[in-house]
């Protein structure tokens, strides 16, 4: 590690910090040096305050002058809620400036640096990209799709096995992974299920954290034929709010009792896949949801495989061996004959709950489908 | 990690280099510490040649006096090839003996020690047990049960699929974890698959490595109805002995073209679950199989899964997602109603090899039922 990545990292773990806090807005981290020393640091804390480097040339003062400007991001270039960063870069006398990342938005990106390059300062792009990139994945994901970053989360034995034949599955995990399940929920907008998944287990499918506060997401329930019954937690909840998505032909008797309970609802076609997974997510998105949790039975899982529709993965492995000819796997969907058929992804890491493990992956570029 | 564990693992570290060269001996590394510098060192290199203490005490001369003596394995008590080991310590001077497990033949465990307890040496055991004995497992597992170290790998997707429906699998994992299963090969003495995978993939079994010069195991193909061609891979080259477990009222005609090929035949009963794996196992080991692993399909791996023979697995892990409702599994067998009937093992330690990983498990103590 470099001096130059040395202070980038030093930004992004600056930024991470406020996770959770700055949407609509990106997390930034602001790094600026002075002979060796660091003269000014800031975050972008929360939408409508101050940028981070704002903050860090604040802290800075006079010593801006001729010192170095590490910024996870690209200065914004337009006029927002706060005037250009790009502008108050240029006068504040920096030599240089690092920037990890272009501005995702293909809009306005490379306007900032190019502001700035222009003003004889030197700009160097891309120190850490990829993990700027990852600091703000739901973010750039939105920005560039207009739909919610979607994260697909399954338990399973080694062997690979949802559940047992019988639907039983309580507990794959132990204590400790199934906490961190609770804390991802605290961290996502929205939470989907199939229907499937409410009839057998009748999940309530809200945030328990042991310390209590937790946020509770959205509940979206893939429901075709409504089939959701009146009395079920979803439902008669009412800690967080439920959508249930179904098609216009949905029978109107059971859709307005379930209205009268409270439910929303977002309708889409129903294709040879099922339903219209792609339309559903424009629609949670326009809804507020930037990032939702999917924890679909094999189904489930494989419409949204299929569909392409898979940002990310987390994949909780039990130290367990269930065997069986017809026990619960996690993507069940349409079979493939050979084995280069099979859908690509990345290992990013794997860390471990208890006597579990989990697996982060991410869908290789471009093999999105 | 205090001195003694310090010292003990370097002692381990020696050790393991003669790893696959000491068989029927276990692997042993000495240390002799005087005034905290290493006066003698030794390792067990090869069966009749002498013990690690042996080349430790020989290398240390009279620094032995008052010094101390880190071994692995507790020395012996018993004349065999050499003179007792324990002899030799106490007469070494050696003031105090750090052991790590003591021997694992239980009709001797215990007696070396208290030979040196009784001489008025201060012993300590259980420095680095578990390390110890993981170095020494398979030779511990044949010593106590009779029977080869059986190791079960396979290689699946991350959603837990060997191969499609079709039984295509070529190929789930990279070169380089392809690479280390023939490694694996190289250093066990026994492979095992059904005929099932003899008659689908036709595979030769042997070891391949990139520099040549590979160790071939003995093949083993579990067939109780004789299905295996005349013309199979494994009948028609010769570069590793052949066995054929199946029943006595196996096809004769059948049987004698085998064996005029040069197949040898082990003979078991057939239960309820198929064939007597128990029973197979001791034959093996009579014939000087100490380690096997078992490259089974799903039906051999729930065999052994259910018969509790499995003493370790490797699992390797693809970064693919197959899905299908008829996607190959790693363990079909007889279903289980509740997750609790599932088998128990331990995450030991996730490798990576490319962009496969592979967990190594072992079954949990006093499941392998």
């Amino acid at each position: 590690m470099n001096t130059d990545q040395y202070y980038m990292q030093l930004a992004l773990d600056l930024a991470k910090s406020a996770r959770g806090k700055t949407h609509p807005n990106p997390l930034v981290g602001a790094i600026i040096v002075k002979d060796g020393v660091i003269a000014g640091t800031g975050i972008h804390r929360k939408a409508g305050e101050p940028h981070a480097e704002v903050h860090a040339f604040r802290m800075a003062g006079d010593y801006a002058k001729g010192a170095t400007l590490y910024v996870t991001l690209e200065p914004c270039s337009h006029y927002g809620k706060t005037p250009p960063c790009a502008n108050l870069v240029k006068e504040s006398g920096v030599s240089r400036v690092v920037v990890a990342m272009q501005d995702p938005n293909p809009e306005v990106a490379g306007r900032g640096i190019e502001l700035l390059r222009n003003a004889g300062i030197e700009v160097e792009v891309g120190v850490l990209e990829q993990e700027a990139k990852r600091l703000n994945e739901v973010f750039i994901h939105n920005m560039l799709k207009n739909r919610p970053f979607v994260i697909s989360k399954f338990a399973m034995t080694l062997d690979g096995k949802l559940a047992t034949h019988t639907g039983h599955s309580k507990w794959i995990t132990g204590e400790q992974a199934r906490h961190a399940v609770h804390q991802l929920r605290n961290e996502v907008d929205g939470i989907l299920v199939g229907v499937g998944t409410v009839l057998a287990d009748n999940p309530s499918l809200t945030t328990r954290l042991p310390e209590g506060g937790g946020r509770n997401p959205v509940r979206v329930i893939l429901d075709s034929e409504l089939r959701t019954p009146l009395d079920a937690a979803v439902v008669h909840t009412h800690e967080a709010k439920t959508i249930i998505v179904t098609t216009d032909t949905a029978d109107r008797t059971k859709l307005e009792a379930l209205q009268a309970k409270g439910v929303e609802f977002i309708f889409v076609a129903k294709t040879e896949s099922g339903l219209d997974l792609e339309a559903m997510l424009a629609e949670l998105y326009k809804k507020g949801i930037t990032e939702l949790l999917v924890e679909g039975g094999g189904e489930v899982n494989a419409s949204f495989l299929r569909a392409g529709l898979i940002d990310k993965y987390f994949i909780y492995i039990a130290p367990k061996l269930l065997g069986g000819r017809n026990s619960l796997t996690p993507f069940t969907g349409l079979d493939v004959d050979s084995m280069d058929e099979a859908w690509n992804v990345t290992f990013d890491k794997v860390d471990t709950f208890g006597e579990d493990l989990r697996i982060t992956a991410y869908p290789n570029q471009g093999e999105n489908r």
